[in-house]
C-alpha cells in the first residue's frame, strides 16, 4: 500500500494534487490507505475510486460511517491523532501533501519507522549531512507516485 | 464488514468451522476483517479469499508483513491487545469462533460498542433478565453467518 | 500499580466497595490505576487519595481535565476503548468491581496479559479443568486487596 | 504535568540538559511526564526524582518493568510510536530537547493537539506568518521550564 497524507482543510490546488496522485497509485494496480476523512483525502480517494482501484481509510474515531464516501476499507481505530502512526505503519511510502502539523507528525513517524516519504508542495526536512535522511521533494503528481512505487 | 475472532492456536476443528464461515462471508459480497494472524484468522481468510472475497487484518504488530498470506489489506497498528478493539469496531457484526480469553475480550468490547456478536461454539455470555444482552449461539457457519448479515 | 476495574455508572453498593477497596490499596502503600472516570472509578480514587495514597486515571479521551477530581496523574491516551488495555498492562494485579462488557473487557485482556484477576460481585469465569484461569472470587475488599498484593 | 521529549540514544550533553530540566520540573512541584526509556527520558526523571518530584514514563511496550529506574508510575500502552501522542496529549507543555525524527512527531502532534512546545537545541518549526505556530526556542534548561509553566 500507499499512503497519502494531508489536511483535512480544502484547499482546491492541493486536492487537484492529491486527487491525480490517487488516480495513478490506482493505475498502478498499488492499494492506497490514507485517514479517510475530508480535503487531502477525500480527493486522493476520489482519484483512486475513479480508476478502480482500492481505497483503505484509518478514521481517528469508533465508527466506520465517518469516512468519506470514497473510502472502501473503513478502519474504525477510535485512537484519534494515534491512527497517523497505524496510517504510515501499514504502508510501505508516504506521499505528504501540503499539510500543517498533522501531516508533519505522519511524515516524523514515517522516516522513524524506515518509510520513505515523498513530499509534494510539503515539509522541507532531513540533512544528510547531520544523518537525519531527507522528505523526497517530487514537483508533479506523478513524480511523487514514481517515487513512492521505487521501492515498494 | 464482518469480522471474525478466534484464537491463533491451531485447532483443526474450529479452522474448518472459520474457513466456512469466511467463505460464506465472501459468498453474500461482505468485506471479512479479523487480526490477521494464524489458526481462526488464517482459515477465514483462506475461505474468503478462496472464494473470490476481499480480507482485510488489522495486525498487533508495526509490520504488514506479519499477516497471514491470505490477508488483503494489512493494517500495522503497533497497538498490542488494542488491536482487539479495532477490529470489532471496524465491523458491524462479529463472529466468534471458539476461543479463550483473547476472543472474550473481543466479544466483550464489541457488545460494549453495541456491536451484534454472533458465537460458535464460543463462550455463552449474558442474560437478559439482567439487561447484559445476550451472545448470539449460532450452531453452523451457515447459521453464524445469516445471523450477521441480518442487520447489515 | 493495582487496577480496580468496574462501570462508569453509579450504583451505590458497588461504589462503597470500590472506595474501600482503593482505601485498603493506599494504605498498602500502592499507586493505584484504574479508567480516571465515574463511578466504581470515583469511588476507588477517593478512597485512595483520602487514604493519602498515589492515583492514576488512564483516560479514553485526549483531554486530562476530563478526569474524575481524585485521580492525581491522568493520562490522555485519546485510544477510546483501548484504553482498557493499557490499565491492566500497567498493573501488576486487577480487581474487577461488579460490572458489565465493559470490565469483562478488561477481565478478559487481563487473563489474555497473565494479569492476576480478583473479582468483586463481578464476573465468575474460568474452568481450570479446560485450561482456562480462572477469576478468583472475594467476598470483601479486604479479601479483594490481600488477594491482589499477594503476588506483587 | 510538563512533558519532556528527546531521543533515547545517549548524548551527554543532552542528558545534561534534560537532567537540569527534570530537576526545574520538579522543583516547581509539577509532574514529569515522558516516553519512559533511556536517553534524555532517563536524564529527565533522574534530574526530576533527586529533586523529590514525581516522574511518569509512558510506555510503547506492554510491561511496566521495561521503564527506566527513575519512572515512578508506568504506563504500558503497548501502542508503540503512538505513545508519543499519549505523552504530549497528557501534558499541558511540551519541552523537547535535541531529538531526531521521533521527537519531531511528538513536536508536531503537541502542536497539532494545541500544546505549548518548547524546544532546547531541538528542531525549529512553523512560521506566523502562515499560520503555523511556532515552536518556542529556549537557549537554557531554566528558561525552558519557565516557557513551559507560563501556561500550566
Amino acid at each position: 500500500m500507499i499512503a497519502v497524507c494531508g489536511s483535512a482543510a480544502e484547499n482546491a490546488r492541493l486536492n487537484a494534487l492529491a486527487e491525480e496522485v490517487g488516480r495513478r497509485i490506482a493505475l498502478a494496480g498499488v492499494t492506497l490507505v490514507c485517514g479517510g476523512r475530508g480535503g487531502v483525502m477525500t480527493a486522493a480517494c476520489r482519484g483512486a475510486m475513479q480508476a478502480g482501484g482500492l481505497t483503505v481509510g484509518i478514521l481517528p474515531g469508533d465508527e466506520p460511517r465517518a469516512a468519506n464516501p470514497f473510502v472502501q476499507v473503513a478502519i474504525a481505530t477510535g485512537a484519534g491523532h494515534a491512527r497517523n502512526v497505524m496510517i504510515v505503519q501499514s504502508a510501505a511510502a508516504v506521499i505528504a501533501i501540503g499539510g500543517e502539523y498533522g501531516t508533519l507528525s505522519e511524515i516524523a513517524i514515517a522516516r522513524k519507522c524506515g518509510r520513505r516519504v515523498i513530499g509534494l508542495e510539503s515539509w522541507e526536512l532531513g540533512n544528510e549531512a547531520d544523518g537525519i535522511p531527507r522528505i523526497l521533494p517530487a514537483h508533479t503528481p506523478a513524480e511523487a507516485v514514481a517515487l513512492a512505487l521505487q521501492h515498494t
